[in-house]
């Protein structure tokens, strides 16, 4: 149960992802992971530090990761980009 | 000298931000802290990838920290704003 809580940070509105984390905290997770690649890193941020300072103290983070992943050329390109990745663990 | 090395993210072009740390690695800093606030967070991440994987592959992340600041009302306003914050330490 513990691997799978991960909350993938897109482009919706912060609180969409802030109700997931929490949802999966109720439903008795010790740990969820928080991911987001690009643009969407200081959101992924944004989504943590509500969790935690406004709806459950009791969260912490446990680790945070960054990293960068290629991303296939699109077609008609020959150039792979790369793209900058985090990981946010966050355990209760 | 370790304690003042930062490189502050704002809305310049990323490897302007690159090329400060590498200049404060070279000049013999063996840490250097990567900081940004809200949107800017995204871009300290990319500076923080491009430095280690492009030009010193020495150097480790140490720690990452994320918090919140409470910025001041604007004029005309009541409403005092929070704002993501992230500090990339990087060691070498």
């Amino acid at each position: 149960m513990s691997e799978n809580n991960s909350v993938l940070i897109g482009r919706k509105p912060v609180m969409n992802y802030v109700l997931a984390c929490i949802t999966l905290f109720h439903s008795g997770a010790k740990e969820v992971s928080v991911k987001a690649r690009g643009r969407a890193i200081s959101r992924a941020v944004d989504v943590v530090e509500i969790v935690r300072r406004r709806f459950l103290p009791d969260v912490k983070v446990e680790s945070i990761d960054i990293g960068t992943e290629q991303l296939q050329p699109a077609e008609g390109s020959n150039t792979a980009t790369n793209v900058s990745t985090i990981e946010i663990t966050l355990t209760r």
